[in-house]
């Protein structure tokens, strides 16, 4: 079934809009605030455990260099060698959201589109930048599979995830490099592709592809939410451009010691571990998500997180929050509605409470 | 003698441009960078034997929060509370210099002026969003002085610093409120203001005055370049739409943790004394530097920093870093020349130190 596509005009409503247009800047880190928190986090895509304390260590030693104004060429240099790049096509941004507005305000497009679901922030930089923004939309019955022919072909700028935040699926690599083509920029957000076992249909590294734009994220794997740390990844014009329009001193000195110390060896090996870990992890999650015979999951899921679809979702949602459970509202993404919900992948023990609670959610509802 | 106002056209040079256009670009942290560390510095004007051990403890107790998303409400109310204002007159910034460039981007402006010499950013981040600029030049003779009638009527957007980064002149209070007015944004550039004892002439807290937008820093007292962290009081709706223009989470927690930690009544205390001990550490500087008949000083000099003039600037900047100073170039400040230093305040002993350096270097130009 091919993949649908709309447009949506900059802050208008179309009088035959079929729902109310979802709000973009919601983010699940809004589910854990406040006066809920004690609740367990399953709303937030962040690893538990993080940052592991050698890295905590190494950011506390940067505070020593505080009074002197960031410099950021070592931590890119790092990064470079990590993807085996040179140090003029990366750059380094104050977390994955600053690119989304860089790449908005000053790379050149005429007919930008999003590919959704996905993570909102790309499209509402977009917007705020004074675009109309098309989308293309993943239809559940194909897995929220990607048709690349789904994709106009006049689409100059064109924003998928990778693997996608809330679907958890993992495009080929082959299928998004058929996106590419001269005249046109292809952002692919891989800002949780870390946690992708070998990371698995990366494109970072190549430079074979026109256009190609990759964004990078320390925040999930490492635990860094708070630091505001990504990187971008793009020909060498492209990063000249990204980076005038960035302010002065984008990016903190803890963040960057951060960003050096996250491409050591010892810490690859430890992501990698972890993206294993959490392979497993999901493993148990679906299976006890199986035992519920309402419950649909998209996928194959890839990402640390699964996004789920059962009757009642928001009932669900507040029955889990009483019972100390934060999840992830599906309905802020375009595309899902209602009845879907998202769950970061945690470990057995935390899964298994969290079964316990939805068990006795699903009895009531 | 009234300043002298010129137009700058985006990216190009007149035919008859009398000097070549300075690097607005070039800031002071380059002149300490790379092979010369272990300079003493004279060129960054960050407080020295800063951020304080209390203030330090506070960060690197805020890194145990790291995997959360940053909150910046308490920062905000915290900042808001110290200067009298409500919350929503206030937003937290990623650096002044992040300011900046949401002053360029989001605010409306046909015709604007920035006032010169003084710092570079403004101008840039103006330029970056492709703007002609204005300059109100002001003169060496009148002590660089503003007189309010030398900003044209329809400048619509004026910046000006106070006090102004280089010269270290303060302005009246009165006279900057003259500028402000119905349909003009009005930005004070206030990232020193808390090196002047009791903070005399700030317009922060004001609510009287139109158009009014106040920059203010925490990088100079507390040492916390690194950090990134500053922020814009204005009329509520001017603060929602700079807000608008950020990143999603574009003040790490490090620097709101900083933040809130700084506009505690202690902190207020110490940044008040480290005034005084500036204002007393200047009158040094001031006083070694009349030794030299030929050092002309702007001024008053009201900052943590003073302007000088002599013949053959370069050639004295090259000798002090021969003997392990580093001073600031002025030439990179519009309407500065080749024969302009910056030099930072520093304790007694650093002082006498640099004069005794100076007095080789001219003794031997």
């Amino acid at each position: 079934m091919p993949a649908s596509t709309e447009s949506v005009r900059l802050r208008e409503s179309g009088p035959a809009d079929p729902a109310p247009e979802p709000d973009l800047r919601h983010h699940g880190d809004a589910e854990v605030r406040g006066a809920d928190a004690g609740l367990t986090d399953l709303a937030v895509n962040v690893r538990t455990g993080t940052p592991p304390a050698w890295l905590k260590d190494r950011i506390a030693a940067s505070l020593d260099g505080l009074a002197a104004y960031p410099d950021g060429r070592a931590a890119r240099r790092a990064i470079a060698a990590r993807h085996g790049l040179p140090a003029e096509r990366v750059l380094l941004t104050s977390g994955a959201a600053e690119a989304f507005v860089l790449i908005a305000r000053a790379l050149p497009a005429r007919r930008p589109v999003v590919v959704h679901p996905q993570f909102t922030e790309p499209e509402a930089a977009l917007r705020d930048a004074g675009y109309d923004v098309g989308r293309v939309l993943l239809d559940e019955r194909d897995g929220f599979r990607l048709d690349p022919d789904a994709v106009p072909r006049d689409a100059d700028l064109v924003v998928v995830g990778n693997p996608t935040n809330p679907t958890s699926v993992l495009h080929p690599a082959a299928v998004l490099a058929r996106l590419a083509r001269p005249g046109r920029t292809l952002v692919v957000d891989e800002a949780f592709m870390d946690a992708v076992p070998g990371e698995r249909e990366s494109l970072a590294g190549r430079t074979d592809l026109p256009g190609l734009v990759v964004l990078r994220s320390l925040t999930k794997t490492w635990g860094l939410a708070g630091l505001r740390i990504g990187y971008v990844l793009a020909a060498e014009d492209t990063i000249a451009t990204l980076e005038r329009a960035q302010p002065l001193w984008p990016v903190s000195s803890p963040a960057l010691a951060a960003a050096e110390a996250c491409c050591a060896p010892e810490a690859l090996a430890e992501a990698a571990a972890a993206a294993e870990e959490i392979a497993a992890d999901r493993a148990h999650l679906l299976a006890r998500l199986g035992e519920f015979g309402q419950i649909r999951v998209a996928g194959p899921a890839a990402g640390p997180f699964v996004l789920i679809r059962l009757p009642g979702a928001a009932e669900v949602r507040t029955g889990l929050r009483e019972r100390g459970f934060a999840v992830r509202r599906g309905d802020t993404f375009p595309g899902l509605g209602p009845d879907w919900l998202r769950l970061a992948v945690r470990d057995r023990a935390t899964t298994d409470r969290f079964a316990a609670a939805l068990a006795e959610v699903l009895g009531r509802v």
